[in-house]
């Protein structure tokens, strides 16, 4: 029985495996995993089938055998600033589109504040009929919806973009800056509503309770349209590395504007161009001219599994699998190539494919033993498409790090190894 | 400016608060939340503003403040068994749909073993062409696919089937034993397509690696249809008590069904009647009989939010918002009482509803302050609805308390307690 491939480099049909009507044998006729071993007889029994088990206990945490599956914290500043730092998410490690609360990327400009929730009041002012404060427990009796959503740091990926050498990294220290949610929280249009915002109200300032009140200027019109004064967190309260009791959330927008531990919304009439959006977070464009307030993250893909540091045990079949996302709207496509980009095949995307969330795409790719790159490229609804990182660097100053959604490019080895290269 | 109601007791159209069109001073004008206080000079700046916030660590916890949200724990043969245990999710405190793995509930009949992972195996044995054995390593290089799927112990709502007066507890003691959570795995038809299951191997035994291996039989149809192994949890790996490194997924089944710590999957002819089915999870019936397999969960829901031991803050509106699921398939409907049963008003279920999967429902009311009965009514596609208490209880025998889907009903006292009360 031949295979029948969707493209070069031993790419199959994105439903090949997953799809219906897979013939029993077709994993063998395909390939065989051959990763099987007999039944053996039982060796002696081992401790936890012959003795109860552990007591229970209220709060649950990982299998202390998982626990090198961690954030991976990078403090680029760790002698003058040990409190700005970023943690990028495992995405190598995890399965699915949900990111564990546990690790959720952090970008921290002051380290993690300890409120008191109890204290906390987020309050609407300036360009308001009615100044309002609001504590946790007023917070409750308001209606609530939920979204899952994806948050992306402005400078994800900055070690692609920066390093003139692609740096031989993982997953979580090159792309782990963007983690997947459900976000659950009062619409900030019901809020503003009761404040009652003037007409001269165009924007908003959101500032945060932390030592450094990191401070952005919010389009009025983002935030009734589909704000979130989020409180939980894939059901529970927002973690305290994710602003813990309440943060902003505006979906697609880059990271730093969802404010955390999120303290005013003053309604003001025009950009307040706060030291974190005139400072740290513009892009640098190649002509000089700089983007001072880009807000929408970019249609954006990366392969998981394979990726950096990982080796491949043998040729044979596997699954390639990955994460897709644009702060657009939902991905409608994401191709493969195992070719260096010779040719692209569609990747299957699982369902649910929810509005400017992580979705998995996959496709099963056979591969032959030989040297092979690969390679991951998302569309959106709009139009938009994933460029290559030269296409990339083109439009910006050498400087830029942020809002980097290049192409990202895996070469395997003869010998198995999945390194990082630029294209 | 009048209210329009949808139904009595209060309750207003359930697009009223979250829907399109909600024009500024509706909150004020269906009875203002009563619940905002002026802005006030800043006092003292707390510590958390003046100092550089704590260091990142690399995996995260909730925030201290939030230390009683917990598991219920319940002992019933603490002295005898306290291997043996039910741990409710605090459905009362969280938001949203998805479980936080660690809040996951749990029933152990020997506790929670410890695995070594790298010596677990799966066997697929008995009525196959190749008995097989698949260790972690081999299972990630099969095809994975994502699932958001409830569990629900067959025994949840036990409290409500046998005692004679109405428990007052919460509803984590009550209900809590349902949880939802993004499980991600391989398909078993491709495992067990691998094993070539012989023409006459209709039922498969799953067998946990427990000290109690628990057992049971399962259609080889609902295995091929939509089985998973399920190897990941929210993102991450299977949380110890969820049945590390492995187990049985079988969406709608009744939760032992889903067999944790899986080891061996027996290819049968007919169903083994293990001691764990024809023992404990049986459904005695009020003629006598008794049905020896019954898989399917009933469709369901409860309220929430406010529910038992929660006490109201004094007349006005608030959100009603609760769970629905079905172990038949997608939610359709979910009907709200405000006034004992006298009428009933649909609520909103909040997107993406999906198949077997929590759905969150919200409908706003206003409480005039008078006594009154909160009831919700959950319908799903194959036309089932959700019974009275005294309809379920007509059905079976006095003695059983599995498969207790019966609508609770929460009376709301004249000072704002809520109470368990039986219809």
């Amino acid at each position: 029985m031949s295979d029948s491939f969707a493209a070069g480099g031993g790419l199959l049909s994105r439903r090949r495996l997953l799809g219906g009507g897979l013939a029993a044998g077709a994993v063998a006729a395909a390939g065989s995993l051959g990763l099987v071993e007999a039944v053996r007889a039982e060796a002696a029994l081992p401790a936890w089938q012959t003795e109860p088990g552990l007591e229970v206990r209220p709060y649950g945490v990982p299998d202390s055998h998982e626990a090198d599956v961690r954030r991976a914290i990078i403090q680029v500043y760790k002698e003058l600033a040990p409190a700005y730092s970023f943690s990028g998410t495992p995405l190598h490690r995890l399965r699915g589109t949900i990111t564990p609360s546990g690790l959720h990327y952090e970008v921290h400009h002051g380290g993690r504040p300890e409120l008191d929730p109890a204290r906390h009041r987020l309050r609407i002012h300036g360009l308001v009929e009615r100044p309002l404060a609001f504590d946790l427990e007023a917070l409750e009796r308001y209606p609530m919806i939920s979204r899952v959503h994806f948050l992306e740091c402005a400078g994800n990926s900055f070690m692609n973009a920066h390093a003139e050498q692609a740096p031989q990294m993982g997953c979580d220290m090159l792309h782990g800056l963007v983690s997947n949610s459900e976000w659950t929280g009062v619409p900030l249009r019901l809020l503003l509503e009761e404040a009652g915002v003037r007409p001269e109200g165009r924007w908003l300032v959101a500032i945060g309770d932390d030592a450094p009140g990191l401070a952005r200027s919010i389009p009025m019109e983002k935030a009734m349209r589909d704000g979130m004064l989020a409180l939980y967190q894939n059901g529970e309260r927002i973690r305290p590395e994710q602003g813990y009791p309440m943060r902003v959330l505006l979906p697609g927008y880059e990271g730093n504007m969802n404010v955390k531990w999120v303290t005013a919304l003053q309604v003001v009439e025009r950009p307040a161009h706060t030291k974190d959006e005139s400072g740290e977070y513009t892009d640098l464009l190649a002509d000089g001219k700089v983007i001072a307030l880009s807000f929408t993250m970019g249609v954006k893909s990366v392969i998981t599994h394979p990726s950096g540091g990982m080796s491949m045990s043998g040729p044979g079949l596997y699954e390639i699998s990955g994460l897709a996302w644009s702060g657009t709207g939902p991905v409608t496509k994401v191709e493969v190539s195992a070719d260096a980009g010779a040719s692209w095949a569609e990747a299957l995307l699982h369902p649910p494919v929810l509005d400017r969330a992580l979705v998995r795409f996959s496709i099963p790719w056979k591969w032959s033993g030989a040297p092979a790159l690969l390679q991951s490229r998302a569309h959106d609804g709009s139009g938009a498409v994933q460029p290559t990182r030269s296409e990339w660097k083109k439009r910006y100053s050498p400087a830029n790090v942020n809002h980097n959604n290049s192409i990202q490019a895996w070469r395997v080895t003869q010998d198995g190894a999945v390194q990082n290269v630029y294209t």
